[in-house]
């Protein structure tokens, strides 16, 4: 099936069956999200893969009470941008460009150095925003991937950010929640958006040419 | 090539060489932002898609100087979303879920409507940084189709959002640009990134299991 296709047919859903799904198909998806672009290369979010039942049975009681997919689904992302980009995380960043990139000069990575001296210098809710767009585009790139290997899944912003991150300490680890991904099957006598048209603006809505 | 091949083949092009895309790969990539999801289903958010070599010219003079793919791309595209989500946006959106699923009924309308007062209820920065993520959703969908068409690329946060506002009068129209995508062909002799191995952490370094 060609990729629009594959979009076209992938839509959000509303009701899982709690089959589990094939490793491999889970693999692919968190790959697509290892190889999003990020700006600067920073990557500055951890995404957390809930696949303990006890857990996606506790987020949907505590953090998450209009999203029944979560109990259901096979496994349930998180997107958490670091609270605070720290000078520790840049460096490492820059470590890793250096290892990856062993033909960089010293004068190279000095360089990369000096062209990172705003993120430091900003406050750290303008970093949050800014971690949290890379994280939407790593989102999209995990949406992609689910609708390539034909797994069923839904975004989800409805839930409580600060009752899941105190659920899973995440402040303590310098990270805050911004969205979920729920994977699985669709339960299809009950996921009444399975039946549904989707619903899009025109073309020459959405675009301008100029 | 698999779906994950492509995304591992496609890289930020640092120069392009000034040939024009086939339309049919264009529109491709338009379709993917589309059909992107967007929270609500409210595509919050315009797409510029600047063909006129003028107009990269300008763009490049005045808002985006350190970025010399835009005048030397096929197509840029801009994306802004929403300054202020209006009542009448969330209508306009409701009037377009009636006639796409005209099974709805009037309760199902009305509790559509009901669902989305909070976000008229809430200020226009908060629903302008949501309409954001949106927005870079839909550019990891882009960024997924141009790989998969083959199409060089290069998302643009470096640029000047209040110069191209003024620019293109875009504060006039609701509307404030946060990125850019350049989409055409990479110049290999001067494009050094399509050299460079990518860099990207390792997957436990991303990636927490619960």
């Amino acid at each position: 099936m060609k990729f629009i296709e594959q979009l076209n047919k992938r839509y959000a859903c509303k009701q899982m069956n709690g089959k589990q799904l094939p490793q491999e198909k889970v693999d692919a998806i968190l790959e697509a999200i290892r190889l999003a672009p990020t700006s600067k290369g920073l990557q500055s979010f951890k995404v957390f893969v809930v696949e303990s039942q006890a857990l996606k049975d506790e987020i949907y009681k505590v953090a998450a009470p209009g999203q029944p997919q979560i109990p259901k689904s096979s496994q349930v992302l998180i997107f958490a941008p670091y609270l605070d980009l720290t000078p520790q995380i840049i460096e490492d960043n820059i470590a890793l460009v250096k290892a990856s990139r062993p033909t960089l000069t010293d004068t190279h990575i000095q360089e990369f150095r000096d062209s990172m001296r705003w993120i430091t210098n900003r406050d750290k809710a303008t970093n949050f925003e800014w971690s949290k767009n890379q994280a939407y585009l790593a989102l999209g790139f995990a949406l992609a991937a689910a609708a390539v290997e034909e797994v069923d899944s839904v975004p989800i912003e409805g839930f409580f950010p600060e009752k899941l991150d105190e659920l899973l300490n995440l402040k303590e680890q310098n990270l805050g929640s911004v969205c979920l991904l729920a994977l699985g099957y669709s339960d299809k006598e009950t996921d009444y958006n399975a039946h549904l048209p989707k619903v899009r603006k025109e073309h020459q809505d959405l675009f301008n040419y100029l």
